[in-house]
């Protein structure tokens, strides 16, 4: 690991399976490998790795689910200490009788913290409790990192919570499906979750890592287009292709984010917010139906 | 005016010229009367299209500040009188000893409506006070209306309060300049107000229509590329040229927005907001400096 504001981040997109939690240790095991292969520090799988994504009972959630000292953490964790790099891996968390959508991100010593998604989408809410956790954000040997998990990135308040607290590169494990809107990419092959990192990134001047995943389950296709944004907006790699396996690996300098973020004494993108405005963000009132 | 949820939107493309009131005037009721003569009930002029942007003096700032009873707005609401369309109009506003980078909302009544612009960009912070209207969402007989003006839109607290409040549309006059990180168009054509822009309407779920300015003043070089995003984030008109003239007309239909925002019961991505967890956006050690 290189101790400085460089670090090479893989983002893996592949298809886990529902129903197939030891296929999916192994597949994210197989994917870890290759991007330390690659020469990565970081590596970001997709939204619930360990579980796959749509289930059809209570019975299989909770086959599917494993706290963070289960089989599935634990190895991902034993490969980060053998190959000396960071993950942050979407899985199905068990918490005493509860269960998350979860992040964890794991480093040689170890589970480094857990963030727990904040916003349900649909049937998400069926078997999972809303995050618990807040934005975290973790302080990592190359830079500040803040995790969000896919619908997250539509609630611009928590990417910005991030960016107040000095996130500088924001990964998202996401499993973006067909029927959100934008059917799959547009004609440049963006997908909708790509503009919604591009809109983050602009907005917060810092890196946004999403790593998606492919394939169809149970009827619910998802649409890759994985990508890693820069702090001035400009897509950096990808958008992935929709249905095909991709593992990008670039390496960004953290230093660029904040450079980005404090300009010039008179135009500083955090210092000009103006939070006396913004109460309704925070309102019980704001919580909704205008 | 059409009595439903669809209007025709003019978005108008041009150079105002600091330190010329009256030529900014004329320019302005020529822009609104070609919006007219193509259809429109609701037209967008730049930021500041009465005074011009780059202010050399206290002298000049003062020279080019107006009331809202002023010749120019009083002008430019009598065309709305008679052309009947709703114009919002960037100007230079002088309230009391107090100047503010302010947009009228004008309609065949009058002035309906004024935002003073909350996040002052650079040098205006010299010139103008900051905002201290909040951000007013405006009832209009096709839908509600919010406005931003430029710098504005890289704080996505402040769109995302209009879209709380009900906004469907969101009117940007803007003075996009060259040096905001990326100089000018990309191999698109698109700007980095642009990719704002679609940020602001996948993350809201609204219509963002931004009319920009073009020209140079006092070596200070603007950027063009006008827009309108739909709800889902595409791009319906524009983005304008860099450096041309350009007037994006579109007819729009707000009802658009409304079903994007509420998509099933379980589904509502203002609903599914967590107020609880975003705390830091209102608090006083959230104005900054990470």
């Amino acid at each position: 690991m290189r101790q400085s504001s460089t670090v090479c981040l893989a983002l893996c997109q592949y298809a886990p399976q529902v129903g197939d939690p030891e296929g999916n240790r192994r597949r994210g095991s197989s994917w870890i490998n290759r991007a330390a292969d690659a020469g990565a520090d970081l590596v970001v799988l997709p939204e619930l790795a360990s579980s796959g994504y749509t289930f059809e009972s209570e019975e299989e959630a909770l086959l599917c689910a494993d706290d963070t000292g289960g089989s599935t953490i634990s190895e991902w964790a034993r490969l980060c200490r053998e190959r000396s790099l960071h993950v942050v891996c979407g899985f199905s968390e068990r918490a005493g009788g509860i269960r998350y959508n979860a992040a964890a991100l794991l480093g040689p010593q170890g589970v480094l913290g857990v963030y727990r998604k904040a916003h349900l989408f649909n049937d998400e809410k069926s078997y999972f409790a809303p995050g618990d956790t807040g934005f975290p954000v973790f302080s990592l040997p190359f830079g500040k990192v803040g995790i969000l998990i896919c619908y997250d990135i539509w609630f611009p308040e928590a990417a910005r919570v991030l960016a107040v607290r000095g996130a500088e590169l924001l990964c998202v494990p996401t499993n973006w499906v067909a029927n959100f809107r934008k059917q799959a990419a547009d004609d440049r092959g963006w997908t909708m979750g790509d503009y919604a990192c591009v809109g983050l990134a602009t907005q917060n001047q810092l890196f946004v890592a999403a790593a998606d995943r492919i394939g169809e389950e149970r009827g619910v296709q998802f649409v890759g287009c994985s990508c890693l944004v820069g702090p001035d907006g400009s897509m950096l790699e990808g958008p992935a292709p929709v249905a095909e396996e991709a593992l990008l690996v670039s390496t960004i300098d953290l230093e660029w984010a904040r450079r980005a973020r404090r300009r010039t004494p008179r135009n500083d993108t955090l210092g000009d917010r103006r939070p006396d405005l913004y109460g309704e963000l925070t309102s019980a009132e704001g919580a909704g139906r205008s």
